[in-house]
């Protein structure tokens, strides 16, 4: 099937123009002005529409069997909704359970996934250490795909992955040309303040913040940080929340370390003050991790996005339901931690980015897609509006005025953390594998419809990074930025 | 004329990829994989070269007058040797004498200007202020393509321009859609140090760093960020050459604020030590402003430039002989200031950058070329390697070794502070406008082969600022970081 | 006459201890357990108080003429009202016009100040220079006992120092061994953004704040700190308000420069919301520069006194009533700058800051008195609870509680900016020269109680800085921190 | 016996003046001008001399059993040592083996320090963690006068404390009013390096600082002070050698947060060059941990004891001959770590600090003696020359020129680090409970002479650190800086 966009704006990261684009068997074809429309093409209207690489959302947790529920949004239902939002690609997380082979835990995975209806990938989590977890690593980088590998330094008990593993892990990754990712929060703290709360008798939603407070992220987001440094490995933190890993990576940037940053649309826009809901139940569904900061953290995000602090932009979407969160009604430490956002994540950045003047229409494309193509990949495939990339666009109405509410969302959870939230900008169509799945509103949508995405290793930078180690060996073990 | 560049890889900022490309009437045409020659084209093999954007230098001074006498490097020379390392075009300077109305000297410039065999544009600088001034802005961006205005925080006495001046003239650019650009030096301070100096009987070239101390740099740098952040002005430092100067940088750049900034290849290499040689001659030689650095500030501006804190390399070109070096024997202050470098800026970075792995091709390409490009508004038509975009194109071999020297060099003056350096990587052949102009070490160029770029206003980064100032107005006057 | 403290606790900086205090003739003669009172002595119980050093307060403006009017509190009413809160010493300014021979403006003060019932000394400030300005520092400085000069980086057009001034000044104070002193704010920026306002219409006291950004004091700050540690010249900034002015001080302290700073009690507790209160006479009533600012800025200060960044609390005490704050109805860059505070900064100081565990009674004692005397040499004559010490002692309740109001307050002025604060702690007696000049509640003053204190040149600081600048010439002309 | 000093110019950290010192029974009775010296007084003639508070070295390891050997200096000739060199008192450590009671280690040590012949007291090592370490910590607070608790964060499986254990001890300590005091390197960090380095085939000294760089002290000094942050209790840092964790310190002040650090002084001067000495012997010799840095890590920390990021300076004297650095010919993470200095510390202060204009003479005795006083709560019977104290004194000639050379020195060890350094500045006597134990290089000592010392618990920065939690209890746990 062939499809031609005409009349609208083609806004990559890098500029912005007039142009029609012509797909055709999934791929862009042609990306140029006046294209002629043929018998058979299914053609677009994009005038006073800006035409955009589709979004990627590095980071969701469909349908995760997690604290001791299975999150309500599954891979088809989650990627519509992404589509819906303009997002045609996830990257998703296998999460071996301790002990569990790696392989068997990312074949799990993918059979769950095999019902999405948009283009995905995963992370692996390494969530444990020994020989097989070396070896697997090597086997899903050079047979599965993967090219990244997650660690949390939290959850301690569970799948925490403490300072030995680390060091272990992220020479094994970069050695593969692999990207170690990490969730930077101090699990031993967290511990330790959730018992100390709850001895104190608090035990409502209040306490997750409190037992998490923004050092707990920035102290391990500044020890990863080191430890990445300490061994010459490029490293990328999910969800940065407090304005202490911000600063972190300010830092490490600074000295030239070659550290990227995520952070999620929901930390850019709310703040704590949801946990102190007298209704347990709207309190209870803002329980993630990291949790909402106080409100100057919201600023510190946006300044990070703006001065090229932070590249990349997502939700961690991962959804429960009242009933699911009604399990921690005793015990906050007990609420399934997760909020949604995967549909709303370009709505929500371009409204209050670049209707704000925050950003620019490229700034935009660069944190929702570009960047996150490029860390992880699979760019220019992805990520650019350009001939032989994938035909995944989305067209989009900078003034489509929208208010998001649960009600009429198409994730499938009973909350959303952004409801009531007017916003001006979002998709008219969106369009994957050449194919319009969204239209003025409405889905068209099948499971199985998205395929795997294979990320190859040995992105730019990480063979730059290997380079450097070889020419600097004993930086790699023995200096830091004032040793010359 | 046609040409077509076969078997090479492709180098853009964005990616690398192997593509022909061919070159009609001075534009690029086609960037694809297998194009066919036809008959007239002339052919360029690249095989196992990279094919680059031509490199854009933003800080040249050709055959300017300065402290009693006249660069010695002309137009022709200038842009000639500039082709000869693989640089297409440059930004001059058009410095008005204090009184002296703006459009009188820009068109003095241009036609100094017109014998360039390369592509030139240039900034204007801004040494005085009334209402001729002001309006001179409004005539010269809007009728001559003007889009940046220099500021010399230095050369008291002369070129001066103080707080006041900054107060009027960066408002007045953002209003225009034009960026302030800055020269960041204490120009105070620099007097002071030097009388002192004098008076101490120090008036060897070690009396010049001594008279312009990090600090010295390092306070105006954050003095004219904290004015440009208050007014709600982009801003673009050239030549920072300090740790003082790239930390203010950075802090801004956490916060938010857009400001770029600049580093000259030879701050990246050369140290303070230089200034303590005892011929003369060699230390006088190396006599610029800012001058070289003790050897910590050359590690720090390598990290920013990998970890983002700069985004464009330059030279600030302005050659001296060792007679008008001599100028100033019993006085330092008297020595002409600046050294050469458009010939070599890309081999020197190529091989310090991404031979050791600091910088991917990638990050090179982005900071010889298309940052600037972007910065200044002329992209796509410079800066990438892409069909309508201008034939700028340099075929690099990664492989090509060179022992850097005054006697070889192109650059007309009779030192190079590069001297002796061997570097892996270089131009086999460069392109502009379509044609070959240097090949094999030859140059094939004549006078008044170059033209004048016009530069339009209004980069997206400066509609972003005053939608963001708009939006924000109490902020633009009222607010740093912390108040929310 | 003389004077038995009994059974209360001595607090020092460095110790509290229980001790008796005899004093004689205006001088302490013994801090001992167990003094035994013979016939004549008056007898001051002590129990379950504290006794502590009378406070200094470096920071007053009596009956200053400023803005087209004079400080409604005179030399007797403002000593007086700092007897009333615990301080029995100040430090005030001598203000020459631009023009007028700072010897004839010292000995105008010093006739004012003749009616003073608290000791009392003089800053005296360059607001320009000549060769008389020169000359008259020696002579004040060898003759008249003035180890200090204080310098506005703002007030432009009437008594701003610009950076000229200060290169001439720092190091002539350098060499007398006297200290310079600093209000840091940018004098063009507050000139530009004054008369921008006033352009848009906004005329009322929300100006004032919006004139007078925090980075606006950052800036300058920072610059002088730089312009200090180029020259070698240590430096003590006034009324730091602001975070960017605290972090310009940390950093500089972090390196090793000698760089003091100030805040007022006021800024402590204070923020920015009270400008936009709708009582136009409110909102006037609490213009002084630097502004109050947003709530952040207020912690921060905090965080700098218990961390150390900032030593010594003050309140620029300059009253203006109502009637004259009503100059600048129309315009409030007209309103007469100042604030009171002398009476309270004590009681407020230690209800927020050792009732809140934020300080040690000893770092409160440090904080109001002992680094004051210590940074302009007259320690340990006032500061310290110590045989052959001056008199000056305060018996402090940290249980008297006190509602603070204009109305019974012992200020000459109409408003008070902590109107309605509780505070517990407070005075019982303050004893000057060894006269109890203050009895619960009740003063006992008469006008020329109060001796003018010589301070001597060359504080320890002074004389080691010198050294060093001896030590490492190069240094102080030349380097900064990573230049090794 | 009494004792009287004549002549002298007592030095105390808040002034100096000239008086006499009258000393009897082991305590300083008198200090004031013109005393008489009466028959039976021993008289002691400071003429030209400074009369100080004998040095306090908070950081000794006597006769320490430790990686397979025993400490060459045993607690008499150390405290001898210490005495010769002007330090009169040593702070030395507990450190159980895992699983060992505190208590049982305590009399341990307190056996084997019993031949002291200065006074000593002692730090309990915290090094693995369960309810009896919990109970004995109470118990040695108590009964044993212990009031501080050290945490190695390196030492893997050996004396390490992993995050489990400081989140345990801290608010143990905390609420004895106790201080944790941390030796911050990240010991899975140092442990992956030591192994990477032996499989590379690096065996020699040089291995020792490549596998324990900058980052691994800074990362674990970041980290503890956020631990200690979010637990709200102060925090002591032993011997700081980096850049990275004085900045962190500096971060940690700048907030508020109570954060105290030291300095050796064998780090002040020695650079990380040592270890590429051709001769294994002297390169050994200089192994200790935290090893020798790059120089510029050098002058950080003199700046940081000048602006008063760090309060205290020690030794970590731990002495190992050549035979028993032998231990280690083959694999350089077996040398015995450990370098001498507790009787070069003060001299070499004096001279580098004091003569080159760093340090004030009353930063010298902050720096030496009063801060760590304070901080352990000893002061003022330490630390001070004031009547009630202690008589432990040094009589410091400042003229004393000395060349340093392990062949003269008193420390029972075969190599000096300071060898041949030529320093100006040393005691002419010391004093120790009122007795004269060092004279004109002659010690007269016995052991058993000095005296166990009990600190008392509750310093007044711990009470207020306690009111602060009270206040702020949300703080505590949840808040940093930005949340407010």
């Amino acid at each position: 099937m062939s499809l031609l966009i005409r009349n609208g704006t083609v806004v990559n990261a890098d500029r912005s123009f007039a142009a029609d684009v012509y797909c055709e068997a999934g791929k862009i074809v042609a990306v140029e002005p006046g294209l002629s429309a043929s018998q058979g093409m299914e053609i677009v209207d994009a005038s006073g529409c800006l035409v955009l690489p589709g979004g990627i959302d590095p980071h969701t947790h469909m349908q995760l069997p997690f604290m001791g529920t299975v999150a309500s949004e599954d891979f088809f239902s989650g990627t519509a909704a992404a589509l819906a939002g303009g997002t045609t690609m996830i990257i998703d997380f296998v999460i071996p359970n301790p002990g569990e082979r790696l392989l068997d835990a990312y074949h799990k995975w993918r059979a769950w996934a095999e019902k999405s209806c948009a283009d995905y990938s995963f992370h692996v989590a390494i969530t444990w250490w020994d020989e097989s977890v070396y070896e697997d690593m090597g086997t899903l980088v050079r047979d599965w795909g993967v090219n990244s590998f997650k660690h949390f330094m939290a959850y301690k008990g569970a799948i925490m992955a403490d300072d030995g593993v680390l060091t272990q892990s992220f020479p094994r990754a970069l050695a593969l040309g692999a990207l170690p990712t990490v969730h930077a929060e101090n699990g031993e703290l967290v511990d330790y303040l959730q018992k100390l709360l709850l001895k104190k008798g608090i035990v409502g939603p209040e306490g997750h913040p409190q037992s998490r407070p923004p050092k707990v992220e920035g102290e391990a987001a500044q020890r990863v940080i080191q430890i990445a440094g300490i061994l010459g490995v490029p490293i990328y933190l999910v969800h940065n929340s407090a304005i202490e890993s911000v600063d972190a990576i300010a830092r490490a940037r600074r000295q030239g370390q070659r550290v990227f940053g995520e952070c999620l649309t929901q930390h850019l826009l709310i703040d704590e003050s949801v946990y102190y809901d007298k209704d347990w139940k709207r309190a209870a569904a803002h329980v993630m991790s990291p949790p909402f900061r106080p409100r100057p953290h919201q600023e510190a995000l946006w300044e990070a996005l703006s001065g090229g602090i932070l590249q990349t932009t997502a939700t961690d979407h991962c959804c429960f339901c009242g009933d699911q969160k009604a399990m921690g009604q005793e015990n906050f430490a007990r609420i399934p931690n997760g909020t949604a956002g995967v549909e709303d994540r370009m709505a929500v950045l371009w409204h209050h980015g670049v209707n704000m003047g925050r950003l620019t229409a490229n700034d935009f494309v660069a944190l929702t897609s570009s960047n996150a193509a490029r860390i992880f990949n699979i760019y220019p495939r992805k990520g650019v509006i350009q001939a032989d990339g994938d035909a995944d666009i989305v067209v989009w109405d900078p003034q489509l005025r929208r208010t998001i509410a649960a009600e009429t969302q198409h994730q499938q959870v009973d909350f959303n953390v952004f409801e009531g939230m007017e916003v001006s900008g979002g998709p008219v169509y969106t369009i994957s594998q050449g194919e319009v799945v969204f239209a003025h509103g409405r889905l068209q949508v099948e499971p199985g419809m998205g395929r795997y995405v294979s990320r190859p290793a040995f992105a730019p930078f990480m063979r730059a990074q290997q380079q450097h180690n070889d020419r600097h060996p004993a930086r790699v073990v023995n200096r830091g930025r004032p040793d010359h």
